[in-house]
């Protein structure tokens, strides 16, 4: 097979059924995804069985128990899926919405209008579940999407391309509208992130060294964060009792996950006082501490390194640093913070509104867990990735990240003088 | 001198920089532009004096007469300078601005807060007051900017960054927040499009083949256009006068500007009609016509090749294609526009509902000349460029392109459940 070749072709089907797409109403979208949904659920038996073959390549090439989780198909990650696809079709639809139309002097009227970006790329690793949760938010906001799953879940992603092609049909929608790309050689995504007469965005979802790898190569946009070295700071005006139940939840809610916290920045007037309730909380949890040497004159932590403070553990280990005040915590933030999000705990207003407006990450928040940095946390109804880049998509991306706005002028037979 | 330490001090001191700028008030960034328009004014001869050394050397190297004409500072020129530098003052400071701030089920309070890009890095070539105009938009909107200008207008470029920094010691700003770069090496330009870790975003602005080598060297996200092939199509049920008035001013109110028309595209029951009397306008203006064959069956024209309707003539040419309908205008369209602006000539109401969801392109318009697609008939007070990208801003970018916005989240000691 020619990689190049097919990569094209694929692009030129997405771009063609774009331009479908940005005709489709939200009747004819809705109604390809509950079609979808259905259709996973007929085929449970089919995608349990394909899965089955790559859960046995996996197993064969020794992929560790993790992996192999996140790449089972099982009865309720269907169900979830089926749901998942619900839920999208309830959703609003953000095509075709004008905002801010206004008259101006010369008598035209000038607004917005939320379109479509065309072609979305997306990139993944094993699990499944993507295919449908890509296909679906892409669909949605009348993108074409071309998905490039892991190699380890081929047949699955294929199984549930099936699915995605039969809710399109049922809708009267370009079967092009969704392209699962079908080879795993590795060049195709060299192709993919290389087309942007074809593709308007990537999107990759997976570990850091895949993010890198296509945000180095990729001749279009790409919306991704790299790591989550989320802060929390325990102002000198903080609530006490507040600041042990954030900093504890944002560390040991979930590990493995972006949005945890990953050094805990404490206001020396605060220190003594919370650092040992902590530190007992923490080893209940078997957290190990890393800790600056004003931390370790408090409480017994480790040495931490200034890797450490440099470092997204997604583990069950914390850095600790006692900083002056907001000044130090802000300056440390802005040297070491990967843009993801900070919480500062603090009753101080001025404080407050210091730490909204200074802190450069997506998410600023006060007195709440860095945990709630998820779109669902935040009312997008679905999420398809977090930014941490400034331009376009900011924060949790939903829907809205999927679109542009262009603008639009009503006239009267109107010239410029 | 070693332009990359150079440059990446630049870079050093301007993110340094950028992190004063957002603590900087609206009054403090108000009494900078205030006093940059006071200081230039104040100097004057100091910059037609240093101005006329560049023309000299600009008539000596063999500029043409526009070049020269670009690169003049004359009287008035400096009174329009003064004068844009006090509008910018007058706008609504964009930065801090919260919107969407709404509970969540959890109890969290979530939004977004406006916020500057952070350092913008601007390439520009001859016209200096490019200098001022790019200084003070970035300053309002609370970015660092680093300035590079072209080689020819050297000596203006800094007379006029020597007001900027009046300016900035007046209101207690640092001076590194605006730096206008020294060096006319070339490969100054080389190191500032490829320091991700100091420039948020390069803007150049200049010709085509300036801002495709930027765009592809550039190792940081470029807001540009590259070209304004800008379409009217004339649709059946058009009327007839409004066809006439807007077809001529969208080609003829200016010819080297990017939102000019340069197809016009006239449905076939229009042609017989609004061909001939165009085509007498025209004829005054001595404005060459390029036709398909169906155009030259009606009115005298030369051929249009398939090389016309790919080309921005910047110039007193039109090419013009008859068409069946709306959907082989929009085909043409999809096919060969810029995505700059078109305008569909209508009075139906369904066929402008598809033209305005279907068009791609930055602005699309319905009885308008494209002639208005301009940051300042749009209302945004003052334009850095338009952007014909589909991310972040597109169509004319003012303040609002030069901002992003990040997530706040307010709780009470939230944490998830």
């Amino acid at each position: 097979m020619n990689v190049k070749a097919y990569m094209t072709t694929l692009g030129e089907q997405a771009r063609k059924a774009s331009r479908a797409l940005v005709r489709a109403t939200t009747q004819e979208k809705n109604a390809a995804l509950l079609a979808m949904a259905t259709a996973i659920e007929n085929s449970a038996e089919q995608l349990k069985s394909e899965n089955a073959k790559d859960l046995a390549n996996g197993k064969a090439n020794g992929l560790d128990a993790a992996m192999l989780d996140r790449l089972a198909i099982t009865d309720s990650g269907i169900a979830s899926m089926a749901e998942g696809l619900r839920q999208i079709a309830s959703l609003q639809d953000p095509i075709g919405e004008i905002s801010d139309m206004s008259y101006r002097p010369s008598g035209i009227q000038i607004g917005k209008m939320r379109v479509p970006l065309g072609v979305v790329g997306i990139i993944y690793e094993s699990r499944p579940n993507v295919t449908i949760d890509a296909a679906a938010l892409c669909l949605k906001s009348g993108n074409a999407a071309i998905l490039r799953g892991g190699s380890e879940a081929a047949y699955s992603n294929q199984a549930l391309a099936a699915c995605i092609q039969t809710g399109l049909k049922a809708a009267g929608l370009p079967a092009t509208s969704v392209q699962v790309v079908e080879t795993t050689d590795r060049a195709a995504v060299g192709e993919l992130i290389a087309m942007p007469q074809y593709v308007d965005v990537i999107i990759p979802r997976g570990g850091k060294g895949l993010i890198e790898r296509i945000s180095e190569g990729a001749r279009v946009p790409v919306i991704k964060h790299l790591d989550g070295i989320c802060h929390v700071y325990i102002d000198d005006d903080a609530d006490q009792d507040k600041a042990i139940k954030v900093a504890f939840n944002a560390k040991t809610h979930r590990y493995g996950v972006c949005n945890a916290m990953e050094t805990l920045l404490v206001a020396e007037s605060q220190a003594q006082a919370v650092l040992p309730i902590l530190a007992d909380m923490y080893a209940e949890k078997d957290v190990e501490l890393r800790g600056c040497e004003k931390t370790r004159a408090i409480i017994s932590a480790n040495v931490a390194t200034e890797t450490d403070w440099a470092t997204e553990y997604l583990a069950p280990i914390l850095s600790i640093k006692v900083v002056a005040d907001v000044n130090e915590a802000m300056d440390h933030i802005a040297e070491f913070s990967s843009g993801h999000t900070e919480s500062i705990i603090t009753e101080n207003l001025s404080t407050t509104r210091r730490f909204l407006a200074e802190v450069d990450s997506s998410s600023v928040m006060v007195n709440a867990s860095t945990r709630f940095a998820d779109g669902f946390e935040y009312g997008l109804g679905a999420e398809i990735g977090i930014s941490t880049d400034k331009f376009h998509a900011r924060g949790p991306v939903g829907l809205e990240g999927l679109t542009s706005q262009k603008y639009i002028v009503l006239g009267d037979g109107s010239i410029r003088e």
